[in-house]
């Protein structure tokens, strides 16, 4: 084959990728809302709703506002092309602040040469702009900002992101909210801009958002924020190509991916990438020492600081937004792992603690962390400081290489902030339910409240095929417990490469786990979807159950399998337990008596609530005690 | 169609039902442990392992034995014909203590029309035995037996059955165990016959086993156990049948249903009845209100005691293991949840709720309970206390409704042990995380310690078609507090009625949730199959994670998507990193190179662990503070 007719071929089936995705969200528009200046839009979903049926007619119900991660892949108003990648959204900012001058083109050794290179040169992305740094000397980090009292446009796009809904405060009629349990976690009311400077500030958030990847969308991590949610992608050396990632990436965001990293260990690794990056309103994370791995034929020892700081440069300049850096590997800890029942299971981990075997040395993302630093700072990347000696099984959970790593990752962590470098700490893993709360306080107190990063974790063992469920319990209760950033696993972890099918299912388990824990820490306006929802379901609007929900088409298509009539939509019973045995049903029949006996209910209400008022100080002294 | 090829049609599509369910389980052999008697042998799973390579040769690992509650149908040794039903376990001992006689047939009028009825007497399930009863003044309750010290073959199976693997102690070699955090619970490293009397005879556990239900494997429910899961099948008036019932019952066992309601509340539920339990060694539930509410037209107003009753008897003729009464809806009650977002949800709750309303008086569950003891203790029928008020949205969770008919449910729990009926109280439904654990305390202190039964709960309300996964977290959470046993609840919940996919996955979820809360409260033999699927996953035993694993086929399936061929099975790597970047692969070389530095290793392994040390104690004194 050509390499012309080759071209063509790839650049048809990117040109034939789904990215027209509003229809998995029937009844849900796009909207902006407006910031102080004029380029500053904030999109949010908007999910409208069918009115109540009352005596007299109906009572209106107002659309939901929900956090949006899917970008203009569900705008209407925006052409998607994927050759041309995503309008920028942050370009004029970064430009606007003076501190970054365009770089003449690529200048790590290695992007340079893939500009060039002829072998597979059909998969390079047409890049219309040049890529930028920081000025010398110059910090372009939003900590470096923000540690200034500057409150940039980043920052006040996010408080308007976060907020989205709390104009719509939870009042008595929609059921209110209950008080949450934050365990040191702060939930205002309202979200400002200032607030946001603030945590940055302090190091307890950080804002993703590389200047040379305008597209972003910008979002915060951080534990006084919403919990979010990463999806990894990326291809394998036994499996898939660049256009299945961009549709993975899109598909990914679609489903409420906050992040995504692109952990492609295969082949075209920096081509995948820039497509990757280019379409992303996402923030995109990247594990640099797999590249930099692939660059010295997959053979650990021959890795060198050099040809890892050509990977650091070539990457940034791209444009991702974090790096995960294994530099907490230390040589005396590699021993620790010795006697685990699953050893070292994270890749960069077990790629460097090799290295530090072979060499006998500390690794060189340890010894020159200030030199990353430096480099991180000229693109506003951040880091995620990987937890290579993260347990890999129930049983090797919270010992002492998981800790002593974790110690090592806080003096960094002060090194970082000391360079106003964002950054976030990476956490397990497999954890059973008794022992997540440790890895919380520990990472709280150890890193000095910078975010925390989980994979899972996974509460136990026993599940392959299932581990979105087993890990999905542990990310609900570490997202509670404060945890920033949940990392999703798929039904396939432990088994293959996650297909599409595989991000969607890991995506709804972790967007579940996310809002449980948004719930239970008692953000002000997460408790206003599932109000909205339960109170469709109790008024038989099926439809808005269904678009209120996560997966509105599955939902409707469950329903279907035994009511597939259009009629079952506007039934007041489900094939569950039929129209003679619907509680709901009947339970609208109590509310309906109790509406015309209300002096009768009244007396009844208070009656109760003072028997109760009685028993709850009761208990109040006996409450069962935990041994 | 005559009523003879009706009924052959009937025969030949029970005849057709997928009973022969070993396939599912590869490597798995039905073993029997014995007791004391000869009749006293006690199933299990025995998972045989393959060896682990080692420098010279093979070290092999032990098979390893689950428990089991998948009955005769995956025993080779049994032929299953469904229209004889299952062979008898306990009628022998039942008939041993002398305490009860045969009756002459069935004694409630129902039943009784029911043997004679022509029409659908084509589904009549031809029993072979006649019901038995207590005589007169006798109670057959194990309660009963328990509170005289009497160890019954029932409670020795039970122990034997939940020892399973005990005696393979958790040693070093295997990873150990962590320590659990079991609020209260007690679990002892042996499960002696003894341990169980005593916990049913102060109500702490219950062994649902009626005397007419001979096909029962005992097993038990309580706190100090490993955690039960309940399946709910039946059919309703829009859809379903007996054949696809029954078939769902052995498919919900084969998943691990460790008892199984049938809420039928369609056409034929007495015939639907028996033909479940004539093949169900798992206990069975059921709801005996919506049968009465059936005969009376599903008019709720026109309920009475005498049909109720009479359904009572009916159900525990045929050997219905526990019954589902929701005698704690008072008539003070019902106004608490007129203003809920989601009333009365409950499906039992809302029908008394209507007939408490209507004729303005105390449910005849209520105030008929005594009588109700009476009949209960004359078949070993357990309570599981029905809490009708629980709520439909976490909006309406943990309110004065809820809480108010708890305190009922305790005060019912008392009249119960003065009768030495066995009881467990039902409880949510729908809790964010925050509020789940006063659920269970409030649980332990209205009612005693009587064992808790709960649904889901549902952490949040807005993933329809998910609710496996949001009930998931939340049947985790409470099982590890001190629920004893998990209703499951499948991805059609709120949608429809599920089919035989969403009763697996629901189970699978559940059996997820129940064994984290097992290793999180620190059962002694849970973390074992943790360990030894670890173990194989590390050590590249790809088959051998596949079978321990819950559901082998999947894991199988999902490996071979991108590694189909047979050598993908041995190799040192799967499609998610490739060869080059598996960390288990090179964790092995870190373990090699350990093994040949020895004395090295063991150094740095001390000063790691001395500096840990130090950690430690430093941090004793200075963990982050919860607010």
């Amino acid at each position: 084959m050509s390499a012309t007719s080759e071209q063509l071929q790839f650049m048809e089936q990117i040109s034939g990728l789904d990215t027209d995705l509003g229809r998995h969200f029937p009844n849900s528009s796009k909207i902006h809302v407006a910031g102080s200046s004029p380029g500053l839009r904030v999109p949010m979903r908007e999910i409208a709703l069918a009115a109540t049926r009352v005596q007299n007619g109906e009572a209106p119900n107002l659309p939901l506002r929900v956090y949006d991660t899917s970008g203009p892949y569900t705008d209407p108003e925006v052409a998607i092309d994927l050759h041309r990648g995503l309008p920028p959204v942050t370009a004029a900012w970064v430009e606007a602040r003076g501190d970054t001058a365009e770089l003449p083109g690529f200048t790590s050794t290695y992007g340079r040469s893939r500009q060039t290179a002829m072998h597979d040169a059909h998969l390079r992305f047409q890049l219309a702009r040049k890529p930028r740094k920081a000025l010398p000397g110059a910090n372009v980090s939003q900590m470096h900002y923000a540690r200034r009292g500057i409150v940039t446009p980043e920052m006040e796009y996010i408080a308007i992101r976060e907020n989205l809904a709390r104009q719509q405060s939870p009042g008595e009629q929609d059921g209110g909210h209950h008080a949450g349990e934050a365990f040191g976690a702060v939930m205002p009311r309202e979200i400002t801009p200032e607030f946001v400077r603030d945590e940055v500030a302090r190091g307890r958030a950080i804002i993703p958002a590389n200047i040379n990847h305008p597209e972003v969308e910008p979002m915060v991590i951080g534990r006084n924020f919403l919990v979010k949610v990463n999806a990894n992608i990326g291809n394998s050396a036994v499996t898939s190509s660049i256009g299945e990632e961009v549709e993975k990436l899109v598909w990914a965001a679609l489903w409420g991916a906050d992040t995504v990293m692109d952990l492609s260990t295969g082949r075209n690794i920096h081509e995948t990438r820039e497509w990757i990056i280019r379409n992303s309103m996402v923030p995109i994370g990247t594990v640099p020492i797999y590249q930099a791995l692939e660059k010295v034929g997959g053979v650990a020892e021959e890795l060198s600081w050099e040809i890892y700081r050509d990977t650091l440069i070539e990457q940034a300049e791209q444009g991702v937004d974090y790096f995960t850096i294994h530099a907490g590997v230390l040589l005396r800890h590699v021993p620790l792992t010795a006697r685990r029942v699953t050893g070292i299971v994270s890749r960069g981990g077990s790629i460097m603690a090799k290295w530090c075997l072979a060499h006998h040395q500390e690794s060189f993302l340890y010894t020159h962390f200030e030199e990353i630093c430096e480099l991180m700072k000229a693109y506003n990347v951040s880091f995620s400081l990987g937890d290579g000696l993260r347990p890999g099984s129930v049983a090797d959970a919270n010992d002492a290489a998981q800790f002593a790593e974790l110690e090592t990752l806080g003096e960094l962590t002060r090194i970082a902030w000391r360079h106003e470098v964002q950054t976030m700490i990476e956490g397990p893993g497999h954890v059973p339910m008794q022992l997540i709360r440790e890895n919380m306080e520990r990472q709280l107190e150890a890193c000095h409240e910078a975010p925390f990063y989980t994979l899972g974790p996974l509460t136990t063992d026993i599940a392959p095929g299932y581990d979105h469920i087993t890990s999905g319990i542990g990310a609900a209760m570490i997202g509670w417990h404060g945890c920033a950033m949940l990392c999703y696993v798929t039904p396939k972890e432990h088994l293959g490469l996650p297909n599409r099918q595989d991000v969607k299912d890991g995506l709804i388990a972790y967007k579940i786990a996310a809002h449980a824990a948004d719930l239970a820490k008692g953000h002000p306006a997460a408790q206003l979807r599932d109000n909205a929802l339960s109170k469709a379901r109790f008024e038989f609007r099926w439809e808005d159950q269904f678009n209120l929900g996560l997966d509105p088409v599955t939902a409707r298509e469950f329903h279907d399998e035994t009511l597939p009539k259009q009629s079952g939509k506007v039934a007041h019973f489900c094939s569950m337990c039929g129209p003679k045995f619907c509680s709901m049903k009947i339970s609208q029949e109590v509310r309906d008596y109790a509406a015309t006996h209300g002096e009768q209910v009244e007396d009844a209400i208070r009656q109760g609530m003072e028997e109760m008022a009685g028993k709850y100080n009761r208990e109040g002294r006996q409450l069962y005690h935990e041994v």
